[in-house]
């Protein structure tokens, strides 16, 4: 028989595999609890049933936690609560970007309420139709137990170890990806500032080519995300450890996000300057 | 007539532009004040003439200044010196990888001493036999002094700016680049402290080949510079300011690149985890 699955929240990426998952056939169900209109149009636009944490923990196989990171563990509580009122619940599949102390406090929380957990990963974009989508990696002793979702149309990779290894996967991940981000913008900055932006791009374009048409594309995606990405940038250097000096890469990121979204809800100067620095190719 | 090139230090770099500048008919001054046996070999093998700084600052029309970060202040104010004693000297190109501050301090000296003073900035690796070799950017009012280094063998260009352009574009080119390798190194290393590297290796084969094959190039490139690349870390920092919260990005790669140095004097188990994470393709 289809299982059922709980995806909670509807937001972007939450309420895209659950598209995925109605159109395989799933049931799949969503807790609307203190979210907003949007959250109601997406959940419904995807197929998703609206349902009180009772319902969910009752009748969900497999529960997929999808919400910004600081709520994580919030959500795991709660849940926790419900899976400990009902004597039974779905497998809880934390896929957040937190770090391995949250993953492994939220496993906790679960695991003593009688419940499964299971440590997961999204890595990837919201899948769009005629995309293979996101991968989301699985790790810790349940792992197994959601093999189900990969014949509902979603990619899974199984890591072979702890809870945890799933999210050091995507911090190390992301932590590359969005640390390059961060050193490419906090370079082109400086580089204009000093006026050397388009002696920079002149160089890049003859010996990084590959790097420059890289920026052309992150850096404008980034903009619009840096608000979410400092918790993650704090995230990864807390998995990092402070004990280790290159933490502080991380903590840099975070604060040029920070900035980077604070200038985006006011005078705009820097993402100013990052776009004259990218669209200034003719101007050499 | 051909001009008369002086090139302090004869290091790696210095000696290869200086062999350039000799096969192109150039006669080339050095110093080998303070320096070991090791450069004067390769003084002599680039067919240098060692000289005092009263020789060089008479003879020469154009001094190179190649040497590490720490010592090129001590340098430019060595051979200010030597120039109000002859009342003549050489252009003075400082080309070392040093913030704009040192080399605003360094253009000070030369040009109170009565010289002229360029900015430079090499990018690239020392030219080997049939290779372009690195590219001498320059800045400030004299870069057009120095122009004769074009029709000897180098690769020139001058950017529109003020003492302090050429040092900005090296200093933001090298923090993208290096900024990246230390990126990597961070998240490798604590990617492979929580048991994910094979993970982390296999994601980014599958949706980052460039960057993964880049980084099996620039990782094992890295250990041995390490502990050049402190100091440079350093400057990017200061040329970032710290006023900006992205300034502890290159705090963080300072300690990184401090700290791999120190492994390869000691235990070496942090380039064991490098090598190890670029080796470990078949292990999946």
């Amino acid at each position: 028989m289809t299982p059922t699955i709980a995806i909670v929240a509807p937001g972007a990426m939450g309420s895209a595999l659950a598209r995925r998952l109605t159109e395989s056939g799933a049931r799949v169900l969503t807790s609307l609890e203190g979210r907003g209109p949007e959250s109601r149009r997406r959940a419904g636009a995807a197929g998703m049933e609206a349902a009180d944490d009772a319902t969910i923990v009752t009748e969900a196989d497999i529960l997929l936690s999808i919400v910004p990171p600081s709520e994580a563990l919030d959500l795991a509580r709660r849940f926790a609560g419900a899976i400990a009122r009902a004597g039974r619940g779905p497998v809880f599949v934390d896929a957040n970007a937190v770090g391995v102390d949250t993953v492994t406090a939220a496993d906790e929380l679960v695991s003593t309420a009688g419940g499964r957990f299971v440590d997961g990963a999204i890595i990837g974009l919201p899948p769009r139709p005629g995309e293979t989508g996101p991968v989301l990696y699985l790790s810790g002793p349940h792992a197994g137990a959601v093999a189900a979702l990969s014949g509902l149309g979603l990619r899974l990779r199984t890591i072979d170890g702890p809870v945890g290894a799933a999210s050091a996967l995507k911090l190390s991940y992301a932590g590359i990806t969005k640390g390059l981000t961060a050193v490419a913008t906090a370079m082109i900055l400086a580089a204009e500032r000093a006026g050397a932006g388009d002696a920079l791009r002149a160089e890049l374009a003859a010996s990084q080519p590959a790097l420059l048409s890289r920026f052309a594309a992150t850096l404008p995606d980034m903009v619009p995300k840096a608000y979410r990405w400092v918790a993650e940038m704090e995230a990864i250097r807390d998995f990092v450890g402070t004990g280790f000096p290159e933490s502080a890469i991380y903590d840099g990121a975070a604060g040029l996000y920070r900035r980077i979204a604070a200038d985006r809800q006011g005078a705009g100067a820097e993402i100013a300057a990052l776009d004259r620095f990218l669209a200034g190719g003719g101007q050499n």
